[in-house]
């Protein structure tokens, strides 16, 4: 029997296969434990992993986070330094250390999934305990020792996961965002662009309610997605403004507890200066620590750009259905064979896949707004899956736009004939005669000609509502795409 | 049997059921039709009352929609005066029906529920109908004459309802969120604030992960809920800003057709004037038609406010839990019997008012959030049922707001003895050690206590940590509310 | 300014306007409070009137659940008669009221909102209080006297609003759902058959990918929603078995206590009796009354009902889509005038209205899940915003199948002209050579012919892939339509 | 500046890098393409892995979908070579290397994403190719060359991507729940309802509204949790039924163009027997392609199950609140360190991972619900995102619910003394004197003793309102806790 073996069960065996290896004991408050000789985690990493055996690889907290512990421990050093209480020569190891987790280079040391605590502390004790480990060896220690740098007492030092964690969730939000979707979503609005300016001149039927309507330009169709874009991006920056406060400085409940003054200030701007974009430090800790808003918001800004794109893509992949069988306006670009089985089809396959990403996106979402709203007293403790799906919904859009650019819109003709002889045949041109001829008998004119197979011209003067000349020269649909003067 | 009575076939009878009347004739396009002679409405509304029987009284088109169609209809009169295209003595009587409709005094003449065409025509139309004829009335013609006041070519003039319904949508927002929303939500912050500060001074248990954290104070708590609250005033504040551009000018497919040029500038102004309000004539109406994304933008504003709201709520009820058994630190407002079994059972009911409201709005979102993505081509279809949810979604919380507000917070009480002996039973004032004898030191001292039932100094002593005149001196939950000097 | 008059304060003046009148004195444990002499509510009534200014009329208890209460009480007071612990002339004014309750002529007696209490205790205490009044004048007693039946004691004899309200709930969902949605689903599934059956023989172009694909006929097209809808039906009914368990007997927190052992058992049987409907006393009380997991259940059930009903109102409009310039192959009946602006346009707005009721669906399920996981130890305080969402979908949905039956789909016609050209304008007929010269082969076939714009046969000939003779006997749509033998 | 760096564009270059090695040449109807020579996919593989470059290694094709496509392919073989049209050498060939997929053996070579074309064609042809060079290589032939294995003509034989990739969704489904999510939901509910039975003589404070209420005992309390997973595992196993329906046999639009009359019912026949689980064929083929409710359908059943258990693992960490100044009456085992800054706190990390799993299971839910309505004629193409989330929600349900048993629930003591202690504090004992003394009175006694820190009895007695003798009669709560005989 395959089923057996193939849903053999996963949990413990799978995702977390142990193999024999050299081991080293660390230690916490629980006493001691193995961890693997080539790994920096310690005592506590290795808990989590296994007490935590949910999800998989799949599920491993985004590197984007681990980047960001790595910033956020070389600021905290440098900041404990500058402030006296933490020793140079350790300081100087740590800020190494951190620099590689920022730089990626420690990312197989940060093993541990989303679905742990709810504070992310176990992460945090990851980032401690990888750098502790790590500039321990830097300086010449016994891993696993704590000496001369201890992951709670140095690396941690003036920190708790209560701010740390809401702290790398800013930090990699914005950092995501910045240098990712939001270049990839300026792409996509210039791409567009481009073909409005393109299409500028090609007079197309207009559909609301799907039924024919009156015209418009294909480029006038196409800076409606242009304007959708441009909002979104806006919305977007808008709603970086929020992620721009960090928690650090408010330790364990807001208060903060164990800082120095001035710590939670200097850090904001030592994170500012690593990283090259704007951080404060959040004007109420208590807040930043016990909710995050800021990423519903900012969750939400993305809804509404999955929304928006969700319409565009939808539009686009109608305009060029057929070949032969459907609206056939525009054709796409032919990126790959269509079917397994219908030789010669090709299809909209980056409309679909922009579509699904905005549907991810809706339900990401929804998980993020469920999560927001379930923080209790000094602490939100869904911490790990609200980032998770942001940072989920900022790479799967910056992606999406890129590829929807590159492999789509680049590339979209215009069947200029096929357009043409749709406009054609439409009777909506009739909307032109209102301001001449009344609604009424404009409507007359429309349902004659629909019931008998006419032109407009053919039933508007069957129906002698006007002459042919006035026809000729009232019903031009170069002149109906734009206002009176 | 009752059950058959109970439920007996709502379609036809109950919601729409017809009685014996006056009646006169109206007709369309699609021919003659009776309609209520004690009754504004015309043809076209008659025909969607008959044919969608969907929800029934408890789906009508909201109110605002109504006033908000007064205002525009008065404006689109001036302006059409203005720019010479409309008869002055006509405007005058459609300015007068307007106002009244903008007053809400013909309110009883909207019966049309949102569950009708999916771009609000049969709302425009019935908008027209009614200011037609009361215009008709009170020029002296004949209710359904369409003389001297012709619905489409005088009070729809220059007008679709592709472009009226998109502006009514944001006239309306903007409007109730301006009025009603905002001003509760400030009152309501403001009441939180009141209270951060009566309790200023109260210092109490930390709570993270639900377990006994380091102390703060109530105020402080508090604070985090004014925070969140403020930041919510701001996201809907700048939600608004979308809202204020209008649709109006695009008519049929965004083009403009059949308006002259300024009308749309004009009207927006003249809607401004008639408000007190900003708008702005939409910079793209093919986008104003096409998409909704304002409308999904301010949801989005809404749903971070709900999740605030709900963490705000829920909060409060779990720490004024009790009265014996529970967490007791808040004494609630006891504003009814709490149980039709349990005598003398007061429960936090504003709280759950409040939290199921917040519930609507997640839902409301995610239904604005569906219809806003599935626009087809020049329109949006789903108009009624967006603005109908958003506005929903506005007056719950904008209702819930004040109630929470005079009913529960306002008279929040903090029980001062509870919150002082729980404090003093708390391990985690340990904290406090850290700096003193290191996080594995403090850890086993905590550990130590709570294994055998001690207090924390018991603790420290037996396992000779410190002194006794250290502890008194170190562990002081005063000096544990905020930073060190 | 008209914006100030728009939006007038609503609270306490418009939804809740209180106009001299007589008023008689109703009391409480909180003491006297004055309510209208023309209603029978009484002291909680009022005060949750008072207290709960949420949302206004729109917002009112659903009717079901009131008639609901009517049906409970009298099976109750039944019960407790035969149970020997209500006095047998009591017990039978009680059941008169509640027989005037549940025929729904005391429903303007049930003036209070969704967003009460979230145990729903207000609108039980309504429902007592309504009952105990109108008996008491049955009885020829006073009024607000409480006697000879008090709300408490008598009416509400061995119940707790914790038990009553979910049984109300289960009463109201099952009735709407057997009487009133599931008639309408099998009647629209009974017209689109016919529909399936009515197109058996028209053969036409598929589209996957909305790309030209091979042939089927339009009622194979149909017979998928058929398929859609039959499913859905067993899918709404299986849900019911779960919502037929009844909460009564558990009183405050799911033991019983004060009630008499039986008493569980014999109210279902009552209740039954009374509705003509199956139900059973829920196997544990304690799950009946802290979670509302049949509520999500049915929920979940009406949800995949919507998205039924979405794909397939959204398919039959672009089907129809035109009269000119779309896929045209479906005339769909045309009911009212489309536009304000276009004269003679007709619109697809049965399917409009259907798929923004789904989208509501979609809203309501979401808030329901949110709602159902909030429950709390031995109650979930969530129950009357879970109910009125399960209700409107029920409501939406049911009405909405009524809707599109009658307007829509009973009078669709197929283009056969439209359909028979475009069938044959097709290159994925193509699919039919694969067995005779290879994927690779057809696949080429297909590439040259849309290049060149030539038909399938042209290109197949003109690349030599077979003879016009093997053409034509293996390209024919009318053999592609099912399996080989 | 780190930044640069830390957000390095990963398109083209991280998630996709390509390093120098061995390459072959594939091609397909778009031309030759290079492939790297270890490994067996082929042209269009390539294609996807160059066209669609969103969410990277994270949001590869589940591994289920691939051992399903294993079995299929395996049982289209068998069948194939049953009725004649496959050649048994090329039969034997396919089917060895199938079964090595179905074994996850050759998981590596498929790279493929999500986020790809919507009917998932390209992971139908990934399958394709895969085996076919599999099977050249077993035949001693060329990879890429197509012979004597062709990826479309003979592992694809009878099939198209829109029939084989809706059926391994189905399959991939159902031996998931089946094999993984089932078993733990029965372990789960079994080691639930053992801490039942293990408490069901431990009688405490019950809490409606979160406020003291009448008693329970803890095993009661513990019983409706185990009805609500023993209601889930039912839901879970009903919504199987609709998964058993293959769609296997439909090729292009459901037709079963190019299959011979039976194919349909033996590939069914033969994937249950080679996974040992039941499976149909399904009873029409247009909605098994066009729709996927069967998907939306089981996705709401684990959205209920979702429900239930965010309810029961909130509430455990509510009770377990603490330890000393929080509800207390349950100790969840201690499994790790709980803060990097407070020593010694302990924290119930399995709840926070169990309702953070909870949260995402409600947003793939969402996503499942847009992505299934979004259906398009004869296709739905959002199948990837679709079973994607599907399986997500399995996995991770099933992995949660394991981790929660294990490292929480089967090691839950209670606080007997602390919930003896609580009992007794209670006012809501009085309920038990409503039959003796009414609800006003009884009402009157506990206000009484809420008001002036009285004990119940105290406050009875000063009230006059019974005997000591009858109180202590009366008021036991070991006779509170079911109905009266």
């Amino acid at each position: 029997m395959l089923s057996a073996r193939l849903s053999a069960k996963r949990i413990g065996s799978r995702a977390f296969s142990a193999t024999t290896r050299a081991m080293r004991t660390e230690k916490d408050a629980f006493g001691d434990i193995e961890v693997a000789d080539n790994k920096y985690w310690g005592a506590q990493t290795q808990r989590s992993l296994q007490n935590f055996k949910i999800g998989g690889a799949r599920e491993r907290m985004p590197e984007p986070i681990v980047h960001a512990f790595g910033v956020l421990k070389k600021a905290a050093a440098t900041v404990n330094e500058e402030l006296g209480v933490l020793d140079p020569k350790l300081a100087d190891a740590i800020k190494q250390a951190a620099t590689e987790v920022a730089e990626g280079k420690l990312v197989d040391h940060f093993p541990l999934v989303v679905f742990q605590t709810g504070s992310g502390t176990q992460s945090n004790m990851n980032a401690n305990e990888v750098i502790s480990n790590r500039a321990i060896e830097i300086l010449g220690g016994t891993l696993g020792s704590k000496k001369p740098v201890h992951p709670n007492d140095h690396v941690n030092m003036s920190q708790s996961s209560n701010d740390t964690f809401p702290t790398v969730m800013h930090i990699a939000a914005v950092t995501e965002i910045t240098n990712h979707l939001l270049p990839e979503m300026r792409a996509l609005r210039d791409s567009l662009d481009k073909k409005a300016k393109e299409f500028a001149d090609i007079i197309k039927i207009g559909r609301t309610h799907l039924q024919d309507a009156t015209p418009l330009t294909l480029g006038q169709e196409f800076s409606g997605y242009v304007q959708q874009l441009t909002n979104g991006i806006a919305r977007v920056e808008h709603s970086l403004e929020s992620l721009r406060f960090l928690a650090q400085g408010g330790t364990a409940v807001g208060t903060g507890l164990n800082t120095k003054k001035g710590f939670a200030e200097k850090v904001a701007s030592e994170v500012s200066k690593l990283t090259g974009l704007q951080f404060y430090t959040a004007p109420n800790k208590f807040e930043a620590l016990a909710a995050h808003d800021a990423v519903v918001e900012a969750s939400g800004a993305l809804n509404t750009v999955a929304v928006s794109l969700y319409k565009i893509a939808n539009d686009i992949r109608y305009l060029g259905s057929g070949p032969r069988c459907g609206y056939g306006e525009l054709s796409l670009p032919e990126n790959e064979p269509g079917s397994s089985i219908m030789p010669g089809k090709v299809n909209p396959t980056q409309n679909e896949a922009m579509t699904m990403v905005c549907t991810q996106v809706f339900g990401n979402h929804s998980c993020i707004t469920f999560a927001g709203a379930s923080g209790q007293f000094e602490l939100n403790v869904f911490k790990p899956v609200m980032i998770s799906n942001l940072l989920s919904s900022v790479r799967l859009l910056g992606d999406a736009c890129y590829s929807f650019r590159v492999h789509c819109v680049d590339g979209i003709v215009a069947n200029k004939d096929k357009i043409e002889k749709t406009l054609h045949e439409s009777l909506m041109l009739v909307t032109a005669l209102n301001p001449k001829i009344g609604y009424d008998n404009a409507s007359k004119t429309a349902k004659n000609a629909h019931k008998k197979g006419l032109t407009l011209k053919q039933s508007a003067l069957e129906l002698g509502m006007l002459s042919e000349e006035e026809f000729d020269e009232w019903v031009r649909p170069e002149k109906m795409i734009g206002p009176k003067d």
